[in-house]
């Protein structure tokens, strides 16, 4: 079965670790497709920082730093401190020793000329993602970056999305989000036919503004979830109305959608055919397939590899009913 | 007094260092121009990294690893395995996180336009030089990078220095050097009016053909140091026929010119006004001054901070005879 999974960060990277084990213990082999979302990415100290792609690669990989929910273990900060020593801006963005050299090759090979797509590639070699069957790809090879519009002492502000959460929290909530790019930006190779051509397509429960959202604005990728033959299947992020992780709400607020299930299953109501939502939210929505997704109403939370397998069974479940 | 200091790595800075030592103890307020050489300079990752000047920072900065006799104390290197685990070439150069952080910076700051002189000027400023009355410049803000031109299995072949250098250790003995972009260099800023202007010019035991040599063939340095009234005084970098540290001596065989402490002062003969030669070597050369220098035989080894004085001292004592 091949599956396509839309992912952000963690959310996604952890939904999709737990679809391989779902997948292993069912001893299926695995023909996962993922794309990340790249609206997160941004150039500090001159180097190349694909956020979502880093954490995909960490997580799948084995090496990320599940307490922190960022970076790699065994991280040192010898390069940070160096380059606070001398002033060099930016320094509200933590980056490790070995997070650096992922930056740096990502840079040096984009620098000669090598395709996202292509660096994504040796990137995911290095962390063995071929091995376990997951092929990932950038949204797009264009450079996309999102802002957010607030209200600043001067007027209107847009702030890089980074800095906007990673330094502001997320604070204060914008009064729309700017996307730079991604007008002009073209799907990746594959990524299209990946969602075309596969047996299911899979929306883990990230962010649906800043991830997801930020996805499905790359042209060409809308009309493909709406003209693909597989079922789609989400997973909702908004659990009893507040989101898993991350700032969904504040995003949502942003755009004039309630954080709900039911508001954020509306976003993809076009493509939706099942959505995964918690017993305490309200379901439905309209879908593709008729007045309202068929929900299944379980514990989303995923906290450790049971929780990650169990939801991924419950997706894969819902996929299965959606398609009879 | 103004002097100025035509340097190329740890034997400069190391005499630099020392020459500091001497004016505190002798109570004058230093007033110093290290003139780096920049034909080291090689980029890696993407990033720009300058040798020379990174020594001369750290050395003078108290950061340098003088066991080692390169790299930075308290080195990690994550970043370097990171690469090394992405297959990023080059994998034979070895740099430290701390390290990198100095080439991180400087790349990102020349990248936003910032010449090589202002770059320079920011890591000093971190690495408190100019509290030290040092002022460091390199040679020139064009990039300058020495190949060494070897015979190979298919025929000449031309090896970045640092490849020759570093992965080579120096062999084998190569036919010639090639300086590209030499030609078509200028010193950088304040090169000139720091040896025209000085009121003595000290060459340490830096090696004459790819450190001290490449400066002098930078267009308009060689006339500066002919037309300057400063006394140039140089300390050889060949103890008893033999090159102190690194390869002088076969960079000095590819170029035709013996190993001896004559044999360098023949390279400086025209503007050479006192030479300090170790009790070991024969003196003598020709001079802009008349037929010999006036060389000081003395123990030229430096092994430490009292070493590191004396040697200085020795060349102030003989800048004071030259003058007179």
């Amino acid at each position: 079965m091949r599956i396509t999974v839309l992912s952000g960060g963690v959310g996604g990277a952890r939904f999709t670790r737990g679809l391989l084990a779902t997948l292993a213990q069912r001893g299926e082999s695995p023909d996962v497709q993922v794309i990340a979302n790249t609206g997160d990415d941004i150039t500090m100290h001159g180097l190349r920082i694909c956020p979502d792609i880093d954490t995909i690669l960490y997580t799948l990989g084995g090496g990320a730093d599940e307490d922190r929910g960022w970076g790699l273990t065994d991280e040192g900060y010898r390069v940070q401190e160096g380059l606070a020593a001398y002033g060099a801006e930016p320094g509200w963005f933590t980056l490790g020793d070995r997070d650096f050299a992922t930056h740096i090759a990502r840079t040096q090979w984009l620098t000669e000329g090598a395709s996202l797509t292509e660096v994504t590639g040796r990137l995911a070699a290095r962390w063995g993602l071929p091995e376990k069957g997951v092929t990932l790809r950038p949204m797009s090879d264009v450079p996309v970056e999102t802002h957010a519009v607030i209200d600043g002492p001067q007027g209107e502000e847009a702030l890089h999305f980074q800095e906007w959460w990673v330094r502001g929290g997320a604070q204060p909530t914008p009064s729309r989000f700017i996307v730079a790019g991604l007008d002009r930006a073209s799907a990746a190779p594959g990524v299209l036919d990946a969602i075309r051509t596969a047996d299911l397509v899979l929306l883990p429960p990230s962010n649906p503004v800043v991830s997801i959202g930020i996805i499905l604005g790359v042209p060409g990728v809308r009309d493909a979830l709406r003209g693909t033959s597989a079922p789609v299947v989400g997973v909702s992020p908004i659990i009893a109305g507040r989101p898993v992780r991350g700032h969904a709400d504040t995003c949502l607020d942003a755009i004039g959608v309630p954080s709900t299930a039911a508001g954020v299953a509306g976003l993809y109501r076009d493509f939706l055919d099942g959505w995964l939502v918690d017993p305490a939210d309200a379901a439905p929505a309209p879908t593709r397939q008729g007045p309202t997704v068929r929900a299944h109403h379980r514990d989303l939370l995923m906290d450790g590899a049971d929780d990650e397998a169990d939801l991924a069974t419950a997706a894969l479940d819902l996929a299965h009913d959606v398609r009879r």
